[in-house]
């Protein structure tokens, strides 16, 4: 598309973590959970308002396109479910464990409680 | 529009505020200056990054739907200037006041730096 | 909160809508469907990329925040799945159908295809 | 920042266009001015509401997170004025001839009009 011309190239998300190395990463984060078989992980984050929480979502939007990787995510009133994983490894890289520690950043600065 | 079955009336702004009331009525808010002969009230936002700046907006555009009142505002990478008044009565009303401390009070959330 | 000094009374979803009142209604919408136990309906959004689903999505918050009324919604990359219920009144009702058709509309100017 | 492992190299905006080059390359979008002695291009977007003004730049802004190259931008209600200039260029380069075609895209799709 015309307005293409300035974007990177598609990025690859690099090698799929596991076993000590992957456990003790999201162990790192702030309360994220290991699930499917330790092929993605996950949290819920809950905000004052949905006014917050879609705040929330904006912004990990902008560092979704930034990263050109994407969360899967619900959203309900107040509460955000997240599940990270990035599917040309399949299972979780450096760039999930980037993208959730963005989220747990800007989750504490947008008063989150889990 | 078939959509707006549920949208609330339109609401007035109420009366334009003036004097010593609305001096104080300013004074009491986080950095907001009174701007055109005392008829709008404005201020600058700073933030770390685009993207919170831009979370900024969002938030305080969901309030403005709430609230049925808009702000003029610009943006220019992290930095957000808003200037706020009531143009059904020509300056600075209840609605204003309420708009400016939704804004300071998630602006610190976003830890702006005026 | 002290900003909310303008907001609306918080309104009531009104009735909820069943049998053939509640068929024909949905059936008007664009590709709706009703389930659990017809006490919600679902409708499945996709778009030509993540930035027009989330700027759907943005555009639906907004107009969530003007109804005081919020959907259940998740998003995967460039699709949105959304579940709308009125919870006060357990099961579909006016506010549900409008939030639909204001998605449907919206949908339709971001070029989404079903 | 530790989230930022993933990010893109700062991308430089290359080279600043003039003469016939830039004037016919502005010619070719949908209504863009050169301003400022030929060193920025403008446009000013109105929409059929607050709600698709600000849904059109939800989308802007996650394109520009995208390319790494910002709007400067202002909303009033249903009204959007952009200004594009590259900084580091002093003045028009591709990547704001880029950035117009999306918004000029993106703000058909939204039945914006001039």
């Amino acid at each position: 598309m015309p307005w293409d011309v300035s974007l990177p190239e598609k990025r690859n998300s690099g090698s799929r973590l596991a076993g000590e190395v992957l456990g003790e990463a999201v162990a790192a984060l702030d309360g994220w959970l290991l699930v499917d078989g330790e092929t993605a992980i996950t949290k819920s984050f809950t905000f004052p308002s949905f006014g917050m929480a879609f705040a929330f979502m904006t912004s990990a939007a902008l560092q979704a396109e930034r990263m050109d990787h994407h969360p899967e995510w619900s959203n309900l009133f107040n509460r955000v479910d997240v599940r990270l994983v990035s599917h040309d490894a399949a299972g979780v890289t450096e760039r999930d464990l980037a993208l959730a520690r963005y989220m747990d950043h800007v989750a504490v600065a947008f008063r989150a409680s889990r």
